[in-house]
This record gives C-alpha cells, structure tokens and sequence, in this order.
C-alpha cells in the first residue's frame, strides 16, 4: 500500500489551504497546476441546474488546453445568478495572477451549500498562500480541500507502460451525498504526465466514467456541480495515440476512476457496506443496467441491507417495477455464493441463515439472474442506514 | 368529526379478526360481504412481479361482479409459484363456502412480507369466524386487519345525492411504505350503494385514483401487492349513468380516495409531517407532474424536511434532474405563502427565518413556480425521518 500523502504526478503541483469558507476551520480551497500547458478533457452534470464553474467551465474547455484547476469546498457557487458567475471568473482571474499563466487556461471547480454567495473575498485574500503552497506531493492536501461531508480524502495513483515509457495517472475525487448513476457524478480530478490529444482523453474519460461513476450510487439525488476533469501534460514523453496503445492507459484510466468510485460508496453518507448489484441472463446489457439501478436505489433494499436483513422480496420487487420486461418466475439471487432464490421461490430458512452471514459483511455481491438473454451490468451501492438521515436532516446547521 | 367505529355503507358487512398469521396476535384476516352481488371496478399494479392475488382478481374481475373480498396481512403472498396462485384460489374458496355465494364472485387480497409461503391452513381455520363476525359496523374492524407498518386503521365516509336520493361512500385503505405516484398505491376497497355499471366505476375509480392515490409518494419504491377495488351494490336506489349525475358521485368518490390518501402520507413510516409540493407555471401539467414527483421523491430534500432546514437549494437541484426543460434563473420557490427564492435566487435570511417557521408545521405547502407556461400539478409527500430507517431495517425481524 502506498502512502497515500505521497502520492505525486510527474510535472504536476497541488495544494489545499484553509481560506475560510467553512466554518470549522479546515481545508476548503485547492489548486492543481502543470508546469506546461496541458491538454485537458471534462464531463459535467446533466441536471438542468447547474453550479456557475461548470458554465465557465464548458466554454472554457472548449480550447482543449488547461493549466490550473482551482477549487473550493464549503459553497457550490450554484443558484447564485449572474454574481456566481462573476465570482468563478474572479476565482480563475486570482489563480490566473498569481501563478502568471493564462486566465483561458484556468478551470474553477466548486462544492457544498447550494443558494449562497459565493465568499469572493475571502478566495482572493487566500489566492496568494494557495500557489505558495503548491508542491509535488500536494494531492493529498487538495483532496482534504475538496471534502464535504466526506469522512476520507480519496486518492488512487496508478503507473503503465506505453511502448517502454512508463506512464502515471493519479486521480482525486469528493462526494458522498448526491450521488447519482446517470453522470459522472460529484468533483473528480485525474492529471496523467501522458501525451494525448483532448479528443482523445474525452473519449478515455467517457469510456472510464461508463465503467466507474455511472455505475455507483448514493442516494439517488443528482448534484448540480459534478464535474470530472482530465488533464494530461505529456512530460512522461508516453504517447497515446493508436487503439493498442489505449488499451493499456485505458485499463489504468479504469482502474483509478473505479478505485476512486468504490472509495466514494464506501465513504458514502451513513454507508457502513459496499453492495454490488450484478444483473446477469438480461435481454440487453441496458435492460440489465436499469434492473441493478433500480434495485441499487430502491430505500426499501437498502434500509434492509442496513438491518442485515436477507428480505430478497424487496430486491424481486424492486426488480419489477425497473420497467423492463422480466418473467418473475424465472429469477435466481444469489448473495455472494449463497443461493437464496431459484425460479422465483424462496430456497428455505438453511440458505437464509447462510445469506444473513453474507450480509454481516462489510462487502458483498448480489447477483440476479434472470435467465432470459446474455445481458450483463452491475451497479455499487452502498446500505441506507440512520445515519444518512442525520447527516442529511443536519447538514447546513 | 364522525364516530370511525360506526362508519358503515348500506347493504354491506364487514369484518376483521385474528387468525395468526401476524406474529403478535394481532387482527390479519378481513372480509368485505354485499348482501346482494356487487358491479365491481378495480386497479392493480404495473409492477412486473405481482402477488399471486392480482393474477386471480384481474381474471375474476373481468365477469364485472362481485359479492366478497377477503384479504389477508401479514403475508404478501408473491414470489410464492403455483403454490401461491392455488392458496389465493383456496382463500376465495374458503370464503365462499362459509357464506353460500359463487366463488366466482370472490375476489382475494394479500399483503406482508414477499417471498413466504402463504399459511393457509391457519386461514382455512379461521374463515368460519371470520364469517361470523360480519357486521354493519365491521369496517372499523376491517381496517386495522389489513394494517403492516401502519400505525392507525385508514378509514373515510362521505354521502351524496343524486336526483333526491342519498347515496354512501366509504372507503378503507393501508399503506405506509412502498409508496410511489405510479401507481394506485397499497390495498384500498371502496364500499357504495350507488347503482353503476362496472364500466362507469372503472372509469371513475381512474379518475379519482389520478387525482388521489397517485399523487403520493413515501419512499418511492412501487409494490408488487397494490390493489383498488369498487363495489358498488345499488341498494340505495341512486342511480349515475349520465356525466351530470357523475358530478356528484365523482366528487365524493374523490373526496374519500383523495383523503384516504393524504391519511396514507400522514402514517407513511416515520413521517411526521405531510407536504404538498405544488408546481405551476409549467409548460404542461406532464411536465408540472414530473418535476412535483422528482421533488417529493428525493431523499435529499425529504430529509431536509425532517432537519427543518429550509434548504431550497435541494428542492431547485431535486427539480432540475426531473428531466423537463426549466430555467433556473425563472423558479420562484414559497413555502406556504413565505416566498423563500424568487428568479432563482435566494430571498436571504430573513425569508429563510420566517420559512423555517412553516417547516416547524406538521402540514405545509411548497409551491415552485416556473414562469413558463400554464402547467400545474401537485403531488403529496412526507419527510424522511430517522424512524423510516429503523422501521425498515427491523421490518421481518
């Protein structure tokens, strides 16, 4: 296991400082910086409501270079009208003063209370100190910046090897409500010392976020300021161009952006297990998709998972009700290797005592089989417990 | 405020008692008797997987008559194979024999756990008592067999007059979880002594389940069990056939479904406050539906209710994945007649004290106004409490 606070990409600087914006005092304000200017690519959430970086944030990227990510927690800069959108410029302009570079070349990201002016002030004071602090291994202060109701900074670092050069991509990523399999869901930042084309890393990042955050869920409550960014500053003289080549950054792609979704499950509000719904024998795997998310998102499932309970009724009947055709008479469940359910019928009290054990875990598999086609998808979710209620009912207090 | 003991509807019997099905002792078996056969109306839910009673009742129904219902809790009798089709069959057959009528004009109801073996003989047993026990007055009765989670029996009364004659509705009804607007949510059975065809009543019952029953949510997750059933046996010589006479009995039948439901939401498990979240100045009422749905189900936003944090930021994010075109510069958000955002933005902290005080209330209203169009819909709802939780996760233990 690595030391997570040492983790650092190969011609990338970060920090995290504390400027206020939240109450208590902690990190809420970080900054990535490549030494060059890098190509950069981006996703952002589809909900119709939208934080003002990310409306900065899309004009922007459209010149496929970047240079800074600046970022701040405590205040999503959302529902803020035209003042919101002076401040994210404001926010780039500081960064962009400070450091010297461009101001088209720097992305914004923010996060927390929705409906509130964004502090302006308070990030200019801070701007200075926040590029003072840039350092190599500065990853680990930004992803405490980015926290919210987070518990755990999340930090996964991965190297590969491009026809002899090797390869880093290390990637940070918050959130632990509002957490949605329809996008690419709360703050995720992957910087990589590759070289390649923004089309080319969008294409990646898309790919990656199929298999990675559009496949987790929380809550089912979409944010308004998800936002992923991709930056690659070619240093490691690794280049990626050619379909072969992809396959190996895109098995490390992959690999970081799971890793960081599990971690964002696992660190989810009140989530004390990490469930993998699996769908199998679906007519498509897109039938199979909508079967595990709405059994990943159903309260009632995930109230039972909490209590430890093997109620596979409420997986069926959740199931059900996915919207795609299913012959209930034909469904297995399996909880890991424990076969709780064949043909639709209960298998008896022996297989539930041994399903319950599953459930004491802190990770386990539920896999549906509906025996009706090759279709295959599966989604992470976490339990729903007491806890998520009193984060949630608290949280501006 | 009429005695509920006492609620009856002419020419029918009802009844509820014990026949150890539920682990407590408690009342689980209940009976609806017409002393002359019923036309009958009835809507069954659209999820995939389906208790075995809704295959017997949708046959059965078809003949357009009906003399009994007999349900059961304690056990959703679903997910239970042939076995269970043939338990539903015996149940009505049971019935039947005790009271000398057609099993044909029997119809069947389950609800409880999914997924347990039906136990019959204890039903087969107690059905002569059951039998008995008809009476007038048994809808009291009645209504606290067919309770789960519920904390209190659901029953509503109302009487109008067509051409100078009196008619009665009363209806009864259980549900608190696995409650979603997509459907004619839970067990209901509606009792009257009108004089319809079974046509008129379905066409009615749709109406009224529209403006009812499907514009509440608790938790979102949509059973497998729900049924709605009309019984109307002519008795009291008013007769609707024509839309004029349809007035009336529209407006009372709508008047009991329509309060039933909202005593639903009140009793929905945990919830301890109920509200309306009304959106007009939609493009279409379709589009109004969408969003009211989307807001009232998010988790977020329901366990803000239950904070009593007048946190509108979740209500306009909630409002913004409902998958609808709105602007979010346009939305004015009052809670009750407190104006909390007005063009999207927040109408600060005094607004934000005085709607506080209306989240203190146990019934309020939320209104998002679009400014778009003409569209309008509202959708009833209750906070997500701490107990909703615990309820569930405790639920088969």
């Amino acid at each position: 296991m690595k030391n997570i606070k040492k983790i650092l990409c190969p011609g990338f600087k970060a920090a995290g400082i504390a400027s206020g914006l939240k109450k208590n005092g902690e990190k809420d304000l970080g900054l990535i910086f490549s030494t060059v200017p890098s190509n950069v690519a981006g996703m952002f959430t589809r909900n119709r409501v939208q934080g003002a970086h990310i409306l900065l944030d899309r004009e922007r990227i459209k010149s496929g270079l970047c240079q800074a990510v600046v970022v701040n927690s405590g205040n999503a800069n959302c529902c803020t009208g035209k003042q919101g959108i002076h401040n994210a410029k404001a926010m780039a302009g500081y960064t962009a003063s400070s450091l010297g570079i461009s101001e088209n070349h720097v992305l914004v990201a923010s996060t927390g209370v929705i409906g509130e002016p964004l502090p302006i002030e308070k990030i200019k004071e801070a701007t200075p100190g926040l590029v003072k602090a840039l350092a190599s291994e500065g990853f680990y202060d930004l992803a405490e910046a980015i926290m919210t109701t987070d518990t755990v900074p999340k930090i996964v670092s991965t190297q590969g090897n491009i026809e002899g050069k090797t390869f880093t991509i290390t990637g940070i990523a918050k959130g632990s409500g509002m957490i949605c399999p329809d996008m690419a869901t709360m703050l995720c930042f992957i910087c990589t010392d590759i070289k390649a084309s923004s089309a080319f890393l969008k294409k990646a990042l898309c790919a990656a976020t199929k298999r990675s955050f559009n496949r987790i869920t929380i809550d089912s409550d979409m944010s308004t300021n998800d936002t992923i960014i991709i930056m690659a500053n070619g240093v490691s003289k690794a280049v990626v161009q050619s379909s072969t080549q992809n396959n190996s950054f895109q098995k490390a792609l992959d690999e970081v952006m799971i890793s960081l979704a599990k971690k964002l499950i696992k660190d989810g509000e009140g989530s004390t297990k990490l469930v993998e719904i699996a769908v199998k024998g679906a007519l498509s795997d897109t039938d199979a998709y909508k079967i595990a998310g709405t059994v990943a998102n159903s309260n009632l499932v995930k109230t039972a998972f909490f209590g430890e309970d093997a109620n596979w009724g409420r997986i069926v009947a959740a199931a059900g009700r996915a919207d795609v055709p299913i012959n209930p008479d034909k469904i297995d469940i399996f909880f890991d290797d424990i076969m709780m359910v064949k043909n639709g019928l209960g298998c008896g009290k022996a297989a539930e005592a041994k399903a319950t054990k599953v459930l004491k875990k802190s990770e386990f598999t539920v896999l549906i089989d509906l025996h009706q086609g090759k279709g295959y998808s599966s989604v992470f979710t976490c339990d729903f417990s007491i806890d998520y209620v009193k984060i949630n009912a608290d949280y501006r207090s």
